[in-house]
């Protein structure tokens, strides 16, 4: 399937955006951006954090979702409003409010979220003046203002767009670099389309695509107080969409906001896919590729392009997994250095020089596989993390 | 309790040791460590990593401990015999048939460690050189020389030791640089008494120490193929103790190993204690402190010395634990910068510049208490493990 990356939230018709400087951020970036359905219909569904820590916009905006309906949402960068108690639920709220007396609709159909750092107050004055500049700039051309406006960390927009010959179109933006980033927290998607398509499906068919993407993602193991996934359908290519097709389209624009997410984590010098094979179930598989994924040790290897297959296999030790130890097979890049439970081709073999590093470990045990994307864990990503003043 | 961290394995009466040069370790430095019991009495206990990939010697010496009797500990550096095949357990069987004959014991009563780099076979020929020297090295002084032989990328030898005014002795020796060092592994403890005491007693309070002190030391998440935990009791003292001072002074000595391992681990520069309080169990407290333990951005937050509490907070989300967000408190030593689930103390009455850190969690949810001790994610960290050539 090709992509446009290019286009974003804005690509499927009904959706105008915008993206302005609100003065969240001291630097005078972008750090407001609004995404607004048009309709004519409004059909919406979402999925946030299981960190049990959630932040006051992830209570508000699942509140928000739940009848399946959204007209618009509201993001900030420049601070997660996260712990931040009663008040912060309340500056949420606020936000929702003031972006609903704009376009003249409930409140309750307007999602809001946030990222940066937890623990402070957002500066609503400066999310009052921000609503209302975004509702001036409101554009069908505002997509990559928008992805702008949500960076964090983030060096590059993220952007993705299916147009399907039946005649609809999904189109999508995405920030984060790291689960969650210095002091600053996290993942914001943001989904759209024009299919003819009903809030329950759209549930569905974003429950299937996230579990294979964002959820396959995995760059620092750490888990966010504000991850937040919305998917808005307008209705406007008046078209009803297989859904088979529909829920493939989404998949793929997901599975590539979350590969630029992680081609774009702090400090990344290496995109590691982690691909198992041969598993006793899809869960196993996946187990043992976080498992892989989330070893420090693994990913400092990398970091210094070292194919230390040990690490790996150590990592899958810590698994539940089905597999016999004495059966492992593990290639990089190709090369297999272990094999049926015994050292394989020589390190000095493999090439870990570029940027793409793939890691395939074959367990034996059955006809599953899965796959995790992760990166190193280098220099950049110890300043990034220490350095970052709070 | 005072200990005696200037003595080791031969501490206790009984006991000889010897660390040698076999040439293992390309430096010249020394690689093998042998620990005698001299006896009368020749009861052991061993625990060992749960790794489901474990080295060659882990297989060997949980067979030899099974019985509870051990005469000696074999114990290299300069290599892990890990994932070395059928081969690599002919070798570990090899060392200890070597120690057994110049002992005149059953090989079976000889256990036998290894750390170092995963993968690569043990140069047999310079392991039976450096039992021939051992051997003949033995001496009631030789616990210092052990400690030495099995360091890695340790950077001091970690001993302690009580003396019971009853009459008996525990000591013991540990290395380890990070739960698994770079490309090498890993933590290899050997704990030795001159108490008149019974394998069966052995295990107990060895299982008993062990929870809480290595169980609750994790430097970087990593589990080893590797890990080896062992106590030889020679009765020499001829006192039998109480079974509950020599559990509380093994853990003692545990407790000190484990904190030594800590410090040293691999590019720390910070030494940190999560202890967290008010939790519904003993399991919820340790679930809680581990999984902060476990935050890399945590970790990197520390090495800027960055009182970040937001993520110690996403980190608490993440676990299984009974709390509710809106009760917790957090205090970065001793200054309480979340309280009841909103800001407290402004950070910057945080001081983060010793090297001692103490992050205290009130989780309000019961009375049950627990601690682990990490380090921070350093510069230091990424050097030792990207630039490690294997």
């Amino acid at each position: 399937m090709t992509l446009d990356l290019t286009a974003g939230v804005t690509a499927a018709r009904g959706f105008s955006a915008a993206g302005v400087a609100a003065g969240l951020k001291r630097t005078g970036a972008k750090d407001l951006a609004l995404v607004v359905n048009g309709g004519p219909r409004h059909q919406a569904a979402g999925l946030f954090t299981s960190n049990r820590v959630f932040a006051a916009p992830v209570a508000w905006s699942r509140q928000a979702v739940k009848d399946g309906r959204l007209v618009a949402v509201a993001l900030n960068s420049g601070g997660a409003n996260a712990c931040t108690g009663p008040a912060g639920w309340e500056d949420a709220a606020q936000t929702a409010r003031l972006v609903a007396q704009g376009l003249a609709c409930p409140e309750a159909d307007v999602a809001v979220c946030s990222t940066g750092l937890i623990g402070q107050r957002l500066d609503m004055a400066a999310v009052a003046l921000g609503v209302g500049l975004a509702l001036k700039a409101l554009a069908p051309s505002g997509g990559a203002d928008a992805a702008h406006a949500i960076m964090t960390t983030d060096t590059k927009t993220k952007q993705a767009a299916h147009r399907d010959p039946a005649g609809w179109t999904i189109g999508g933006m995405a920030k984060g670099a790291g689960m969650l980033a210095p002091g600053l927290a996290t993942m914001l998607v943001v989904l759209t389309t024009d299919a003819d398509i009903e809030s329950n499906e759209l549930r569905l068919a974003l429950w299937a695509a996230t579990s294979v993407s964002f959820d396959r993602a995995d760059s620092d193991g750490c888990m966010s107080t504000n991850d937040s996934v919305l998917l808005l359908a307008s209705g406007a290519s008046g078209t009803r969409p297989d859904l088979d097709d529909f829920s493939d389209a989404l998949t793929a624009v997901c599975v590539s906001l979350a590969r630029q997410l992680i081609a774009d984590a702090e400090g990344a010098e290496h995109e590691i896919t982690i691909q198992v094979s041969g598993a006793a179930s899809e869960e196993d598989a996946v187990e043992v590729a976080r498992a892989v994924a989330r070893s420090n040790l693994f990913k400092c290897a990398i970091a210094g392009a070292d194919p230390n297959w040990g690490r790996v296999l150590a990592a899958v030790g810590t698994t539940q997994a089905a597999f016999d130890p004495d059966l492992i097979d593990v290639a990089f890049n190709g090369v297999e250095v272990f094999r049926q439970g015994t050292p394989g081709a020589d390190r000095s073999q493999v090439d870990l020089t570029g940027r793409q590093v793939q890691v395939d470990i074959d367990l034996h045990a059955g006809r599953h596989q899965g796959v995790v994307w992760t990166n190193d864990l280098t220099h950049g990503y110890v300043s990034e993390n220490a350095d970052y003043s709070s």
